[in-house]
């Protein structure tokens, strides 16, 4: 029996010639990540467990990202733990305040995470890089711990499923809703402990940024990691971040995939997600009039300069709704200053939105627009569980940055085709 | 016995031909203001003693400035509330998310306040005002109450303080060091319950941000109220802004002041505030070595343009410290925007600051930038109390923007001429 993409990174990084679903495996790894949230209680159970250094200080990558610049003195403390840590062990890859983005869209940027390696991350969104051919995942902090101490893991090897992707999207759908419909086709446990592999000839058709919103919420499936197959346009946006040598790995074609789905990408609709669960997915033309009090543009999912020049085009010559407050908070210091470049900022302005320095800030009720009680936001996040913005009672929909733009200057759910 | 400018304006205000020192006072008010952490305490007061309307919606002014955007569940529940009672009101002079600004200096921009008023603010730099030549105090949230629903305000009038001002400043000296040099030499407690009136040939040399800056300290030497002669630069200010009558004051001749204080600008030095009290001052020359964490420029005080313009020409073709944090917030979207369009945050962000949407902020330890125990801050911000940006054992020093951004380059307090 042949192999996943991810089975043969995971081989590969054990060492071994093959390795199968439910197979337990110690994996060699290429980055161990945390952020300001994770790593403060990993660096306890490393220094805990008597470990004295780091496996690798280039494989280590810290990143200040979740509660900075700090909003109390609770997440000042831990930024600070953070940073003494980094400066003792001269972590190559610590990013405060002034320095970083949101780790997922940094990782990426910087070249720390290239086709074929394993990657760890304390946060469940880790997911995210197998967009680039990667396998990675999200642990708690105790792996991080080990990993930081051993340059390990264990894994017990998850069986597949397979997204056949065909056809073209539609105007204004984004990898977002292709994987709002997948998550709502499935349900949250559809992929539990499971690799999302997509492959097809539609995926030619997302860009990176498409496909990094996609790998970002497999964790929304209960996927153990998500992962596309490398392609040209992956190569391409590789080519200047990305200079060591690189495995490129594909399924055999006598994989194991526990189901198959194909997805013609050219029939999937603008898709929101209605709280509680991203599973809750009702395609625009569903949605009946939903009155939102914030929309906010950013995240680790969706604050990409893609993400903001789709938001762009729907803002542009337009202004949001009296009652409406919107945060468009660009994923990185690179992708701010990029957006400045094109003059993103001025439409945003002149719409009336405000701009965040980069964090993950409202996406788990972080700070940067907390809900109040009975508020309803419009979100590119990946998350709407209960409270996750804010108060209890407060509501958060869904979707890609158009339907969130259009949104907004609608002051309820809308397409940017109805403005 | 003849007149200061401040009892002048009060006298009218209260319809009285003279008032003098002392003399209890009920005054009509043109500006009762207040912001998301007074309005809500405002507003319970408001409607607990009854009142149903407002005196003048056009007359009031709510700044949601302060935890914004919202920083938890309980700041998003205040703004709500007084989201609630400017729409029930139908209050024109509102201002959220996306068209706000800091307060103080979002009403100067929006021509709100205009020579002559009688201002006040549930703020306590609400005095901000005094440099365009208007009576501008802060008051307690029952005051504010009681002005939002009479129009009126019951006033002791003060006693005053000239400040004869004379020369022109050095270069990097600005209205900051001004001001803090004047607390120094007087104390916190001053000029307690006193105008601190600014007249002389001196003023020519000081830009409106300049006058802004000193104004808004005048309640850290326990001041009343800080006001300038209104003069030819005050005057092109507000040409685009102001477009109603509004009425000059000049002291009388025989203006009665206890104290009258010659100052030479030109004898002025870089000036910085030691921890914990705006009167700890220091020359620049005689900080020592004092290493910093962060730099904040911004603030009601020094967030304008001028003081970004400031920052900038230290900041150009430099790098902070590694060590440091530089965080700037543009007092208002208009700030931000004219900054961006100069430049400046290309200057700042090669420099390896963040920019931040305005907000208060870490001024008052908000949000954005909050320190942890041990930590130093030099900021541009008003009060360096004990706990003031963070943990009751973290450190804020006070300075302007030249000196908080040489020192972010330095990673210790430093003057822009040592660079």
């Amino acid at each position: 029996m042949g192999m996943t993409m991810t089975q043969k990174i995971l081989a590969a990084h054990a060492g071994l010639p093959s390795v199968k679903a439910g197979q337990l495996i110690r994996a060699n790894l290429d980055m161990v990540l945390g952020n300001d949230v994770t790593t403060p209680v990993a660096i306890k159970e490393f220094e805990a467990n008597g470990f004295d250094k780091v496996f690798d200080k280039d494989k280590i990558s810290i990143v200040l990202d979740h509660f900075t610049p700090n909003k109390d003195i609770k997440s000042a403390e831990h930024c600070k733990f953070c940073r003494e840590f980094a400066g003792k062990h001269d972590v190559t890859n610590f990013y405060d305040v002034g320095e970083m983005g949101i780790e997922h869209a940094l990782l990426p940027e910087k070249g720390l995470v290239a086709p074929g390696e394993a990657v760890i991350g304390a946060d469940s969104h880790t997911c995210t890089y197998g967009a680039l051919g990667a396998f990675s995942t999200g642990v708690g902090s105790t792996d991080m711990a080990a990993g930081m101490a051993s340059g390990q893991a264990w894994f017990k090897v998850p069986s597949a499923i397979k997204f056949n992707l065909t056809g073209k999207p539609q105007k204004w759908v984004s990898g977002k809703d292709v994987i709002l419909h997948i998550i709502g086709m499935i349900g949250v446990d559809g992929a539990l402990y499971q690799s999302m592999e997509f492959v097809g000839e539609g995926l030619k058709y997302l860009s990176m940024d498409d496909r990094l919103a996609m790998a970002n919420m497999a964790i929304e499936a209960g996927g153990k990691n998500g992962i596309f197959m490398v392609d040209d346009v992956t190569k391409e946006y590789l080519k200047d971040k990305v200079s060591r040598p690189y495995t490129v790995y594909e399924p055999d074609e006598d994989a194991e995939y526990e189901r198959v789905y194909d997805i013609d990408l050219s029939q999937i609709k603008l898709t929101v997600a209605f709280p509680h669960l991203p599973e809750n997915t009702r395609t625009i033309d569903e949605v009946g009039e939903v009155k939102i009090d914030q929309c906010v543009i950013g995240s680790c999912t969706n604050g990409r300069i893609g993400d903001l020049r789709a938001a762009a085009k729907v803002f542009e010559g337009r202004h949001i709704a009296s009652h409406v407050r919107a945060i468009i908070i660009p994923a990185t210091q690179k992708i701010y200053r990029q957006a400045m470049k094109e003059g993103l900022f001025d439409i945003f302005m002149d719409a009336g939105c405000v701009i965040s320095t980069p964090t993950c800030g409202p996406c788990l009720g972080g700070h940067m627009g907390i809900l109040a009680k009975g508020e309803r936001a419009i979100a590119t996040t990946n998350r709407n569980f209960v409270g996750r913005m804010g108060h209890p009672e407060s509501e958060v929909y869904l979707s890609g940055p158009a339907v969130a733009a259009a949104s907004a200057v609608k002051g309820y759910i809308a397409s940017p085709e109805e403005l």
